[in-house]
């Protein structure tokens, strides 16, 4: 089977750019710049389920959006996390956190969904990625 | 300032072994097998300041944790995450999940502290790591 984006992340998220590897995407959530890097490789569950070839890539690519995130947003925490309890096809967070964010200094997962999500913001902060990353 | 392991991450967990680049660790949680991985590099924070010539051992001995923590106690689904909003040393959660786990399907942290933990089954796990890891 060729790679499909699972429809629950295409549902959640904006389209923001293709890395190389991964495909980046952006949480229609306000409350943080929260990104998901999907690796376009079919049938990958768990991290470690990523072939070691494509590795460094990764690594590569969660660097540059870190970066992007804290330079563009003056996030001063990333987290990084690839759980995928509930959509089985991997996928990596990577979330600027802030000291006075919903959820910190808990996880993001601890502020339950968020509730009329400001998309005219996160379309802006998708334009600002997008401009930043090339 | 050479490398030392934060006091918060030494008191939380008990010592399991060394692989090289990360010191691995067991959360006193009989909830979870949850391990973390300590790169011994003086100065991270976030992920991204793992430096490059390191970021193929941190995926290998991720992948070692994981698939000895599948193999080992028959999680289904492995989460791994570095977060670091607590504690400010760079480390890397490796948690085996299971659908009838505490906190399945959120994250384990949505489960809260552990209470009373049950020290004799850690410690069992923590053998059981180390011969499979050997």
């Amino acid at each position: 089977m060729p790679f499909a984006l699972h429809e629950r992340l295409a549902a959640d998220t904006l389209p923001v750019a293709e890395l190389g590897l991964c495909t980046l995407l952006l949480m229609q959530d306000h409350r943080f710049p929260w990104t998901i890097l999907v690796p376009q490789r079919p049938d990958l569950r768990d991290y470690h389920d990523l072939p070691r070839e494509d590795a460094m890539q990764a690594f590569d690519e969660v660097t540059l959006v870190s970066r992007a995130i804290a330079d563009e947003f003056g996030a001063h925490k990333l987290n990084v996390a690839a759980l995928g309890n509930q959509v089985p096809q991997l996928h990596i967070h990577v979330i600027g956190r802030f000291a006075e964010d919903d959820a910190w200094p808990g996880p993001v997962w601890n502020a339950g969904p968020v509730e009329n999500p400001n998309l005219a913001l996160v379309e802006d902060w998708r334009e600002r990625l997008r401009t930043r990353i090339g």
